[in-house]
Order: structure tokens, then C-alpha cells, then sequence
């Protein structure tokens, strides 16, 4: 029997406002929560999804290696959380308010089962790094599009369900809440002081110098001030640019550079630890965010403080962003 | 050599106005981050550190069994984030905020090494509570004090570091930044339509009856209509109130009834998972939140979400509240 597939929701939080995805989809028995659910299949590459050969079939982007043999490419994701749609339908249900959790959400897949992008070639990178990119100036052109995340995440603890290295976007009608009050807060910090909160903050890391890891022309990496986890790692355009996809060819280089640095250096300082990496950019919703500043950040697990985070909301790092700077800085 | 405890600090991020704690005081070379960090031999009871007799001597409040025996105490976590103070030192670093990180961190402790929160008696839950009520009401009359969070983790996925089942109690001089999106949040609404946002949901709610576990005639224990995770369950005070503190013996009697109801379903339906409660309460600082509801959150740990969490800060739920709601229900 196959069972009939039902659209995801977006519901509304009534008090905070924020969204949230109930995704129906991917529904399981209720009594299905209460069994182990690692699924340690993936991890030889026999069974690997991604390392099967018609898997290419799927692919909507490709890059190739100079020998012929694909690289890198990105396509739909089998077990999506939002389902392809052209109208937004609300609804309201009691107080409540609901949307038809549609989007597209995609796998970035490289070809090899083993070697992550911490250990890749620039030239490697740097395809991965266009086909983020293409596939953002492709995925934004849908008007119901307000918000395109792209996310990396690397080991079991960090939340990849399948051991190939693999990324993921995800295209979606509501805005992040975190994303929210970051555009908010740089908004009003440059009502208040004139200028941009990121271009301020970068200009005085790289003066002041004990939080930066790596810069080039274009871009640094550094320890934030206010590190929200340990050994968190960011890599910030030097010029301000509010959108990740108006990168140019000149600039992908040296972020390309920036984003090896940072990536080798927390892999081999911190031994292959689990980590997610995500881009952090203005929504595509045409709505001008000419004050924001587009970044990466890095967050590495390095322990699990789950409770006060989610009774306070204050994140503890448990090192001074300046000695994991420091730390970072001397791995070569 | 005994390394001198630097205070801890906390520090304002420039563009959402957050604070994060950067926890010196437990600061470790950076090497140790990259070796493994579980900690197992607390797993024993013969390792156990609440279960040494001298433990007790560090009690600041506690209830004994009838037998005479103790069974739940208060004490001052030996790993404290923050340190004791009565003075808030702040002060700039370039464009950025710090402040002292000073604060009080107890440990709730019961003194079965096994023996968890949802298999407890009502009467063993009530001293628990009696526990969190009374070390608030203490830690409250300190000035700095702005937030009281009271949290528990169950499980090592959960972040519980010790097995032995304990409570936190954390008291800061900052407000917790998702709190302060509730507070506005309620405010926001109660000016718009003039009633509590909480207590709109909350009579809906019961109304509709497809989220609700469990009710009695003072709490109400259901599965959110926007749950952040799946199985999520909350536990509503049905009266207004803003502030947990001012809970009546009265009203506490059918709290520690909800809570049981909830806790021992969470624990029989999902085969004792992983999870982390907390209670979320309005500020002590003063302010009058009058429009604030206070309640408890369970979250249990049933799947590693990470990425998508991280990057867009949106959540995913991957059962239907009203099937979680309607499973947990049908548990005796």
C-alpha cells in the first residue's frame, strides 16, 4: 500500500510569531519515535545512497573534474520537508494561522564517500562553492521564495543523518526568526551610529587582531567576540555586500581561500570534529537589506550544553574566543 | 599548582543584542576540545559525586522522606558558569558591552541514583517543586538578579554530564533572549486584542481538545499547536498568572499532578527518551509583566535536527502535534 503523502505545514507561533514546520511527509508511527533511530547503513559506502550510480539521474546542477568524472552536483532532496508549489495558501485555524509548507530543498552531494571539503583543493571548493551559488540565483526566481538556506553539516553529532559529505539548501516563503533580529539589529545600528554593525565590528577585529584567524584581501575569519559556542569560526566579507549570490568570480577566490583556511584549520586543530557551517545572507524577497552584511559561520561540536541553552537562550562557550583565535591562528 | 579562577563574562553580541557567557572559569587547554568529552565514570554510583555522604553538607535547602532520610536538596554547582557578586561591573572592549559574568548556579539533587522525576510519587514531585520554589524565592532577593532559570535534563543526548537525576537553577543579571521575544510577543498581543495571549491559546485549546493529554481542574498538559520539536508537551497554569514563584499550595497540588501526568507519559510512550524541562517564568527584575503566563516545557530529544535548526532557526517537527497529543493521551 503506498501511503498518500500529505503537505508539510508552516504554523505560526502565536506568541513569538516565529514559524515553525510540522512536516507531515515524513511522518512515522508515534511508537516509531520510541526506537533507536541511528541509521548506521549509510556509513559504508556500499549501501550509501549518494554513491549510488544513478544517482546522477537526479542531478539539476553538475561540475566535473578535469578528467571527466563528476565532481559535485545538487538535487532534489528525496525526503523533503517542504513540497514544490506555486501559490502560497494561509489559513487560520482557531487564533492560529498555517501555510502550505511548500519551498525546495536540495543535496549538494561531492563525489567522494570519505574526503570532506576540510580537506579539498581550492579548485574543489570552488565548485562546490558555484554550485551554492547557482543554484540560489536559480532557486530565488520563484516569487513565493523569501529565504534561502544553505547549510553544511559534517559528523553524527551535528546532525548528518548520512555519512557522505553532502550540503543543503532549502528555499522557503517565511524569514528565519534569528535571521529577523540580526536585520533588525543592523537596521538599527546604522539609524543610530551611520554605518554598517559588521563593517564596524570586522574593522576593529582586524585592528584590535587577538579574535582573527586568516584574512586575504577580501575576506577574514576570526573568533566572534561574543562566540556563541567554542571555537566557533566565521568568515566575513571585507567590503560590504548584504547578498552571498552577487559574489563575483574575483571575490569567490578569495573566499574560496578564506573558507579553506577556516575550514582545514578547525579540522585539524580541533581532530575531525562534527560541525555545521551555514551561509548567512538577506532574504531574496526583493525588500532591500542593504544593511546587512553577508557571512559564513562555523559552529564546531565540541560538547553538549543542551539544557541551559534551551532553559536561557544564552549560549556558554567554555574557551575566550581569543585563545581558540589563538589556538586556530598557529595550525598550519 | 592550583590555576587561578578568572570570573567569567558576559558579552553583548553587537547586531542582535544578545548576551553569551564565555564560561573562563572552566577553561581547558585548547588540545583538551579535541579529545572525547563524555564523562562515564559518573555512570556508577560508586563515582557518583551526589552520591557521597559528604554531599550533603553543602545543602542550602532540603526535604527529608518521612522515614527521615533526605530525598531532595539544594546546593551551589562546584562548576558554576558564574561566580557570586553583589556588583555589576560593565564596561566597553572598542565597539562591544561586558559584564561581569556574576550569577548563582545551584544543583537540585534527589537521592535515588536512578530512580528519575516521571517515576516519582506526587508527593516525592511536591518536594522537588517545594525545592525550585523556595531556592527562586531566595535568589530572587538578590538586586542584580533579572532571570531565574530553573531546567532539567534527562539523558546524555539531553546533555545531562552526571546521571544522577538533578535539576539546574541558574540566576543572571541578563534577560534570556527568547524570553524577551515572549514578553514583547504578549505585550504586543494583549494590546491588540486585549486578553492574554496565553490564555487565548490555552481556552482554544481545551475548546478544540486535539492537543490536550491531560487536564485537571487548575493545569492544563498539552502538545503546542506550533511545537518547536515532536513530542513536544507543555504544562499551562489555566488562571492567569505571570509568575511561577507565586504559586499557592493549592494550585501547587494540581501543578504536581500535570506534571506527573505529563512526565510519566513522555516516559512510558517514548521508552524514556532523552529530554530537558524547563520552567519559563516572567523576570524578577521588577519590570511588571503582568501579561506574561508562565509554564513548563518538555522537550523530548527524539531525533539530531541540527542544521536546518542552526542555519534558518526554524524548527522541524516530524509528527503532527495532534498525533503526538492523541498518543500520549491514550498511555495509562
Amino acid at each position: 500500500m503506498i501511503k498518500k503523502k500529505s503537505l508539510s505545514e508552516l504554523r505560526m507561533d502565536l506568541v513569538s510569531g516565529d514559524w515553525v514546520i510540522i512536516a507531515t511527509g515524513r511522518a512515522r508511527r508515534p511508537e516509531a519515535f520510541a526506537e533507536k533511530k541511528r541509521n548506521k547503513e549509510a556509513v559504508s559506502s556500499k549501501y550509501c545512497p549518494f554513491c549510488q550510480p544513478k544517482i546522477l539521474d537526479k542531478a539539476v546542477l553538475k561540475y566535473d573534474q578535469s578528467d571527466g568524472s563528476w565532481f559535485v552536483f545538487s538535487m532534489p532532496n528525496d525526503f523533503p520537508a517542504f513540497s514544490k508549489g506555486d501559490k502560497l495558501n494561509e489559513r487560520k485555524e482557531g487564533p492560529n494561522r498555517i501555510m502550505d509548507g511548500i519551498g525546495y530543498q536540495e543535496v549538494v552531494v561531492t563525489a567522494d564517500h570519505e574526503k570532506q571539503i576540510a580537506q579539498f583543493s581550492k579548485k574543489e571548493i570552488k565548485m562546490v562553492v558555484d554550485t551554492y551559488q547557482g543554484r540560489y540565483l536559480n532557486l530565488m526566481r520563484n516569487d513565493f521564495v523569501k529565504y534561502i538556506s544553505i547549510f553544511h553539516n559534517h559528523g553524527e553529532e551535528a546532525g548528518a543523518s548520512i555519512a557522505h559529505p553532502h550540503s543543503q539548501i532549502i528555499a522557503i516563503p517565511v524569514l528565519d526568526p534569528d535571521l529577523k533580529g540580526s536585520l533588525d539589529g543592523a537596521e538599527n545600528y546604522y539609524r543610530n551610529n551611520g554605518k554598517c554593525v559588521y563593517c564596524t565590528m570586522i574593522d576593529w577585529e582586524i585592528k584590535d587582531g587577538r579574535r582573527v584567524i586568516y584574512k586575504n584581501d577580501k575576506f577574514v575569519v576570526l573568533c566572534p567576540f561574543a562566540s556563541q559556542v567554542s571555537f566557533e569560526v566565521r568568515v566575513y566579507p571585507k567590503d560590504h555586500k548584504a547578498y552571498f549570490e552577487e559574489i563575483t568570480e574575483k571575490e569567490k577566490e578569495f573566499f574560496v581561500d578564506a573558507l579553506q583556511q577556516a575550514l582545514s584549520r578547525v579540522y585539524k586543530g580541533l581532530k575531525d570534529p562534527a560541525y555545521n557551517f551555514y551561509i548567512h545572507t538577506a532574504p531574496c524577497d526583493k525588500q532591500g537589506y542593504e544593511r546587512y552584511h553577508w557571512h559564513l559561520n562555523i559552529l564546531p561540536k565540541t560538547s553538549v550544553w543542551a539544557g541551559f541553552e534551551l532553559g536561557a537562550g544564552i549560549e556558554i562557550s567554555t574557551i575566550e574566543p581569543e585563545k581558540a583565535a589563538e589556538f586556530l591562528r598557529k595550525i598550519k
